[in-house]
């Protein structure tokens, strides 16, 4: 039996890594890039380049569009913070968090891995740098896994997909050293959360300043900011 | 404080009901349809007359095309069967189901509740003559409502919305009679799975076979068929 795996996919660093680790321990792999109404579609444009490099067998782009109620800065709504320390010493959840998505985009994976017969979801979150995130928690992850169980047909007959997050307690230095030992080409990843017109990272959001505290940590040259 | 409450509404029967119960109970309610690539678009013009009805302070329309990777027969993959016995003595799960569609409106849902600071989610499941749909069981809905105080902000604040499934231990005969008792114009919903190029019921598929049941049983005549 073919054994398929969905990844969640946004064209960040992340989750190119992951979907890496899925390539790597899966025959077939699916990945899913939800366009949410953020402002950095750059992030579409390399999700695409990261699916076709790491040979996925199907990736697929859907529109559901949070921006219509707002809540977010990622979605329009106020400011993308800059220039602050990583990680924020508060803790407090960020102007960048998009209320419910991962909810939202764990829950689109669940319908796509149950038409495919997938026995996992992958998803890139992790904590341990880029504190305050309510959605990228293990306890989190769990819980929507114990849902999940109960919510489809696969579920009822024991063969719902499970719910992994291989980088949720690594560093991003872990992260990139990681990609790096599987080759992924972090050229093709774009972190930040307000990129310029012509697509290159602002290097002065959470995102830009953890993704270039992770290569520094990790003794690696970027080669996005190269 | 204002409370607030989002109400998921399909345009049928049943969500027009637990609309009716939320109206009564919270001082402001948010009605919210996600259009999914089903094949009954008349649904959700019955969703903008039920809502106008029941004086909501706003009804959104969310489009999110599930129908992409297919998987049930309400998303065109299939027919939907015609002329079954009522309730289906098998028990399986219909071909109707759409995977995981109540976990993505839920989800949905929990984002707008988030930004709204609402304190409850409705939705209008309910299980006792319509056996085999997974999401729509107790249990299933509270494992929504412990993973959702773990998934965003509202949540990790102990001010997550409930998740409210009034009819959910109703036979639909029951829901019929609550709605009469609350005023609900029937005449606005439409419950056909698969209805005529008119809009019209086609009166053969299991959600019209229950609703004509459902009328039969609550002593009452069905204005919509009428």
């Amino acid at each position: 039996m073919v054994r398929r795996a969905v990844v969640l996919l946004s064209g960040g660093l992340d989750s190119a890594v992951v979907l890496a680790l899925a390539r790597r321990d899966w025959d077939e792999v699916y990945a899913l890039t939800v366009r949410y109404g953020q402002r950095h579609v750059i992030e579409v444009e390399c999700a695409r380049a990261v699916a076709r490099d790491a040979g996925v067998r199907e990736h697929r782009v859907l529109d559901v569009d949070l921006s219509s109620w707002g809540g977010s800065a990622l979605t329009g709504d106020g400011e993308v913070p800059k220039d602050r320390a990583t990680p924020d010493a508060t803790n407090d959840v960020p102007p960048t968090y998009v209320p419910a998505r991962n909810t939202i985009l764990l829950a689109l994976a669940l319908g796509w891995a149950e038409v495919l017969g997938a026995g996992a979801i992958y998803i890139g979150a992790h904590t341990q740098d880029a504190g305050g995130y309510p959605d990228t928690r293990p306890e989190y992850l769990e819980a929507f896994e114990r849902m999940s169980a109960l919510a489809t047909r696969a579920g009822l007959e024991g063969r719902g997909p499970r719910v992994l997050a291989p980088l949720v307690r690594m560093s991003k230095a872990e992260v990139i050293a990681t990609g790096r030992s599987l080759g992924v080409d972090f050229a093709k990843t774009s972190s930040c959360y307000d990129p310029l017109p012509s697509g290159a990272p602002c290097g002065r959001c959470d995102s830009c300043r953890l993704r270039a505290k992770g290569f520094e940590e990790a003794g690696a040259a970027d080669p996005r900011s190269g």
